[in-house]
Parts: structure tokens; sequence; C-alpha cells
């Protein structure tokens, strides 16, 4: 049924590329408010993009911060109604000067397109987009009641995306959600995302003295807030990386000896993991690799700073500290529990007459986990094996992907990650680049997903 | 014989005010190379300074860095000849945001110049300068030959200070050095210094991976490069402030009884002290805040970064941490000693696969005491019980000034220091400020001293 819908989008191959590199020229940083122009220059692309594929009631959804854009295709009775979930925003590009090519020029070298948000996650987003578009060029509809929603703030924990929930709840209700965003664990064999962890987030400082002083002065009785700051991060974790949070993995999913198995299908080479990112083998000994980084929390430091911090010396001692951490949640996490651990930890470690001051606290996420049996789970099996020959594994993602915990909780529907990125391309980092081959491969799978979706019923679905 | 130079000084003093402030308005600021026009203007004020004051042989002494500013009158034979010693560099300015007026725009409130450089070092330094020209324009000549020697590089360490010194040995050649930099330990209680504590500085990286990665899809498996840092920082001292290092305190001065009671003859409030920093007391309890603070050493992190450290948030894990240290030292340690102990620890406390990469370790300098019968000290104790009605007190300065060890290494003299600075008056921070009062009290105490310094012979002072 999707073979003439993916011969279209074969024929139209280039320009998509060309489309996705125009998307890309524009730097969505949605965490900076110097990229305000580069965010609605995005919104305004992939607006103009669904009005012209024919999607109807096109429209910016407000939660008070970034708007997230929709656009619906309502012309199939009875089938299901799919919510298709995308993001326009990216990470920040810097450190600039560690990119081969800059990070908003898009540059195909070897067969990858460089660009911060290629992979992260531009290139599924439009994916998916151009494949309605391309069932209503060449059929005239599609297999399934179509509801595309692209969020604007997924890089920075999706502070409004509630609101937005609230507010349009009736617009967004569907039966399922399929999200561009997440899903593949390997560069090699194919796979289908059954969950992924969860996060909360904490940025703090410490003040230790009411001004910065001169180190000959005063050092050696007075407390340096860099001293400080690191004695609280080093009680994080034990030599091994195990943390030493109390309470912080209260409710923890258990791995039990069928995660540790569902873990452990996926073929991978750790040495080749750990040869690609540069980096010596480390970890909870308790755990595999693999589990660490699917099934297991964290907590990670993303930044710390304090005194001066420019070229050649300065004899200070510095009276201020700051750090931005967060946490990856696994099923049974509480986010605010997890972020309360980690304040009372911080509260409970801090000398006397020092105190942590938090100042950013966005609400965070719980871990998602797709049913074994769920349709969204076996149709994406069944695709992802034509289009392989090979049946897919079954794994968690270590990142987050904030929508399908939201969209259960708030809208009552299951979340499939069906998106094209592959875990070695650099996403938040320099460099990030997105597979040409995934791009081709998502104009073929996504077709065959919608078509497979399409033979479902909307009572097919479970729904919360 | 100093009474018509005082009272014309006292003339002078508006004039000198202005002077001074014009001084503080150029930012000359060593470390950072965005000023070096700030530093060269900095020169020509002061050499265009000293020709009117009728001093000769004005130049620049090259040794690679931040050239030295030189001037000399030698006309007094028989007389001791003085090295006039201050320094035309500044710290930077930066936490700009903290000042209540700009750093390099002079301003005055309730009897104190606030600017950078004010008290450290550039108010003292003119006090010096505009003595010399003082004898010169009212009594035709000074009680001492002077050499005046204005050092470009005291707040980066004084690198090419060393080479200066080699090239210059013999313009440099003098009986004893009068320092505008350091001495003073109290705003209550006249005191003159018999030492200062040494220094040794440290920049070092850290690097866990060859790059920045997701935390969500490597977290829990790679080394973040942050937490390493405060492992390291957090290990080289204990809960209450005692050094950590081995070997760091081989060779270190014992606090003799004569020390400490020399230590506990200053009146000194404790909580005043800390009052005025905003801070909660601290420090090895095994010595007084003053021992602490003056004849212990210290080891305090100046500077720490790494990852993400912009507005928002970013959910890196990152590969590279940076910090910059610097050690105080107390006569018999060794400079480099001291770096190779810090060095070996910091090596030593790595994980494996971890490195540190050491980037900037400059010459450090020792520890400097003048001996309790000097005739520097005598003279400089007479001059202050005169302008104060009080025998001051001996102290140690917790600061360092390079200068006076390296002239009593490689020329063979003793220094004095008579600056004029307060220790509350925020050098090296912002809101940096020097008591208008201390400018008029130098304009007498300056005189004075030289005088003194005149009624002896060049054989009364030792040679090294």
């Amino acid at each position: 049924m999707s073979d003439a819908v993916i011969r279209h989008l074969e024929s139209q191959y280039e320009a998509i590329l060309e489309r996705l590199k125009a998307l890309l020229r524009l730097p969505s940083v949605s965490t900076d408010p110097a990229c305000s122009e580069g965010m609605a220059a995005a919104r305004d692309f992939l607006m103009d993009r669904l009005r012209a594929l024919g999607l109807q009631d096109v429209q910016l959804l407000d939660g008070g911060g970034q708007p997230a854009i929709y656009a619906a295709w309502q012309g199939a009775p009875g089938r299901p109604t799919i919510l298709l979930y995308g993001h326009y925003d990216v990470q920040p590009a810097d450190p600039l000067e560690l990119w081969h090519s800059p990070p908003f020029e898009p540059t195909i070298r070897d067969g990858r397109l460089y660009a911060r948000g290629a992979s992260d996650v531009k290139g599924s987003t439009l994916v998916a987009v151009e494949t309605v578009g391309a069932f209503l060029a060449v059929e005239g509809g599609c297999p399934v009641n179509v509801k595309v929603f692209l969020e604007g703030e997924e890089e920075v924990g999706s502070p409004s995306l509630p609101a937005i929930i609230e507010t349009y709840r009736d617009l967004l209700a569907a039966d399922a959600m399929l999200s561009a965003d997440g899903g593949r664990a390997s560069t090699t064999s194919p796979s289908v995302s059954v969950g992924c962890r969860g996060i909360a987030a904490l940025q703090f400082s410490l003040r230790t003295a009411a001004k910065d002083a001169h180190s000959g002065r005063v050092g050696g009785a007075v407390r340096n807030a860099l001293h400080e700051m690191a004695k609280l991060i080093a009680s994080l974790h034990d030599e091994q990386g195990r943390i030493l949070v109390e309470g912080f993995l209260d409710g923890a999913m258990e791995v039990t000896q069928d995660i540790r198995a569902e873990s452990a299908a996926l073929p991978f080479d750790e040495a080749d993991w750990y040869a690609a990112l540069g980096a010596a083998p480390y970890g909870d000994p308790d755990y595999t690799l693999r589990e660490r980084i699917t099934v297991r929390p964290t907590i990670e430091v993303n930044g710390m700073w304090g005194g001066y911090t420019g070229a050649g010396g300065k004899t200070v001692l510095p009276c201020e500290a700051h750090a931005k951490l967060t946490m990856r949640l696994v099923p049974g996490q509480d986010p605010a529990a997890a972020q309360a651990a980690l304040r009372r930890h911080l509260e409970a470690h801090c000398p006397p007459g020092v105190a942590p001051d938090f100042q950013y606290q966005p609400g965070g996420t719980r871990a998602f986990t797709l049913g074994p049996h769920h349709p969204l789970l076996l149709a994406a099996e069944r695709v992802t094996e034509w289009v392989h020959g090979q049946r897919p594994v079954r794994t968690r993602a270590g990142g987050t992907v904030p929508i399908t915990t939201l969209f259960q909780e708030s809208l009552g529907i299951d979340s499939l990650m069906f998106g094209l990125a592959m875990p070695d391309e650099d996403a938040h980092a320099p460099n990030e680049f997105f597979r040409l081959s995934s791009l081709a491969e998502g104009l073929r799978s996504w077709p065959m997903l919608l078509s497979e979706l399409g033979t479902l019923a909307p009572g097919d679905f479970p729904k919360r």
C-alpha cells in the first residue's frame, strides 16, 4: 500500500535533503535567549512546509514559553488517530572551536550531514512530516488520521509542555503517539525502543563569604567556595561511580533477569563503544555497560564554575561557586523525589555557615516504558524486520524523551520512539551529524509504519 | 630635615590626587592581553612624571615580558643608594557587575578612592615617586641616592623579572630596597612588616574522553571530567582545612613561641575580621587566625571550570575540566618543590586512564624575612612611631611581594615593605579602594623615612 508513496519520496530525495539543510541553517537553540530569531525562523519554515504539503489547521500552540507547532489531517474515519511528535529546537553549539565545519552551515562529508540538530532531531522530524505529505500527494489521503506536534522546548526539559497539553487537550486527543525523537540503540543491529530514562535537573550555587578576597591576605582562614563545591560534588559518587545520595534510588526499578536478558540481546562491542568516545571503561561494577546506560539512574554535573577563568592567573579566593546537574531516572523513580533527595544530600554535606542556593529546578520527567505486546511496538518490529531483513532487538534508551511520559500521564496515550538517529552521531556535542543513509531509510520505513498502523482500529490501542 | 618637603607635598595634595586618578584611569591589567594599550599608557604616564620631577636616566628595562620602568637620581655621594620599588600593573577587574562604580573611573566616596589598583598599588607607588620629586624641588637633592624601579608584572608572578635583573644588574645595584607594595597589617594599629609569604602557581586540565557526550546516552559508564576534578580538589584538604599533600610542607618554618608571640602582638579582632569578609571562622585549628594567614602555607583554587556554564541547561557529560591554583609559601619552602609535591599529589590521585595536563607553571617566589635588627626595619619603626605616636607592631604579610625575595637572591639586598595599603581595601576584589588619609599620611612618612635612611652609610646595610 505504501509502495507508490515510497517511490514518490525516493524521487523527492534531493529536494528533501535541500529542505533539511535549509532547516538546519536556522539556529533554533531554545536555551539561549539570543537565538529567538532562529527559533521563530524554524517555526515559520516548518509551518510553511506543513501547509505546502496539504496539512490543515496549521497553528502555534502557546504554553507561555516557546510555542509548539500543530497541524492535522483527519480524513480517515474509523482509522486510528496518530500524534506525530518531533521537535524543532536544538542544543547549544558551543564549544564552537571544536567544530570542523560551522554548526549552522550543514556540510556533507563521507555520507554524513554535519550540523547542530541534524541527528537530534530535525532530520527525523522532517522525514515524518514529508511522509504525511507524500501520502496526501500520491494517494490523496493518509492510512491514519494524523496530528503533527512539533515541540520547541525539548532541549530545555519541556517546561511549558504541560501547559500546552492542558490548554489544547481536545485538539491533541489521539490513540497513540509516534515520535521522531529517540529509538535506535545501535549503528549495526536493528532495534526498537521500549523505553527511556527520565530526567530531573538542579542548578545551585555556594557562597562562602560576602565577597571575593585576596588569596594571600585571607587564604588559610576563609572557606574557598570552589573547595566546598569540589567536596560536595565528590560526595555524590564512590570511586567506582556508585551513587551515594541517600533516598535517590527509592522506588527505582530492579534490574531483573528479564531486563538483564533484554539488555544483553543487543550485539554490542564495549571496546568499540569506549574507543569511539575516547574514554576508559567506568561505572558501577554490579551492572553491565548496557545496563549502566539504560536501566540504571545517574547523577551528572553538566557544568561547574567559579573564580577566575580567564587568561593567566588571578590570586583570588573565590566566594562563589556554581554547578548545573541532571539526573537520569529509571522506571519507579519520581523526579521530584529524586531532586529532593539530591537537595537534602547537598544541604547535609555543606559545612557550617554554607548552604546551597538552588536556582533552576524545572519539572522533571519520569522514565517511560512500553508494554511488551503494545500494537505500536509490534507494528514497528514488523516494519523494522522488513527494512533490515532481521528481527529487531528490543532496547531501552539512556536519554529522555519527555513527551512520551507527559503524553502518557496527561492524555493517556502510549508512544513509540521511531527516530532515525544513531547513538554515535554526537548529539549534544560538537560535530553532530546525521547519516544520509538514515534519511533514505526513514523515507521508506515511515510510510510502511503509517500503513501498518492504518490496519488497526482506534480501540486496538490501550488507553491509560 | 624633611619638614619643608612635607609642607611642599601638603600644598601639592590636590594635584597629586588628580594625578593618581589619571593613573587609575589607565587599565593596566598585566594578565589580560587585551589591556596592552592600558599597560603602555600607564608606562608613558609614569615615565613622563618621573622626567617632570627631575629624575634622570628614565628608561624601560626589557626582560621579554612587560617592561619595568627605571629612573634614578644619584647626587648624594657617600649616602646609601635606595631602590624604590612599585608596580604599575593591576589585577583584572572582573566580576564587573559587582562594582558600585566602574573600576577604571576613580570615584571618591566617604574619604575613599575607589578604583582597580588604587590600593594595590598605584596609590603608594605614586607617593614614593612624588616624594623623591619633592626633595629635588625643595632641597635640590635627596637624602639618599635613589633608583626608582616600577614593575609591570607583579600581578602575574613577575615572570620576566629575573631576566630584567640579570640584564640590568649593574644599573640596579643598591644598598637596600624600599617597597611601596605591602606592609600594613591593620587598619587601627601601626605596624611594620618583617616578611611575607611566597607563592607558586599551577594550572591544569583533566580529560576523561575524546569529546563531550550526551549525558543520557553515556551517563553512568563514562567518567565525567567535572566529577574527577571535584575529587582531586577535595583531596587537597581535610574538613578543617589542613593540607593533605604529601611533601608540600617539607622545610616549612616551624611556628615557634617567638613567632607566636610576634603574631599575637597585633591587636586583632577575629570577629570583626570575619564580619568584614562576610565569612565564617575556618582553618587549621592548630593555629590562630593570624598565624593561618601569615606564617602557615596554603593551597587555594583561584578558578575552576568545565562543561556548560551558560544560561539554562545542557545535558552534556563534559570531557574536560580546568583549574588554576596558587600556593602561599612560608620561609623554608622551596617553590619548585612545593609545586612538584602538588603535581605528584594530583597525578597520584587521578583515576586510571586520567592524567592532569599541567599548563601554566610560572616560576614561584620564596617567602621573605627581614632580620630583627635590620637598619631598614629600625628606621621604619622610628618613622612610624613619629607619625602614629605609638610603637608599631612587627607583622608578617600573608600576600607575596616577589621582588623582595628576588632582589635578596639576585642582588644581595634586603627590602622593607613600606606600602600604605590597608588590609580591608579589597585588593584583587571588586570595589578596591585606597584611603585618602593614607595618601596624606604617605606624603609625610615617606619623606621622613628617606631622611632617616640618609643618616646611614652604605656599609650599614647588610649584603647577602
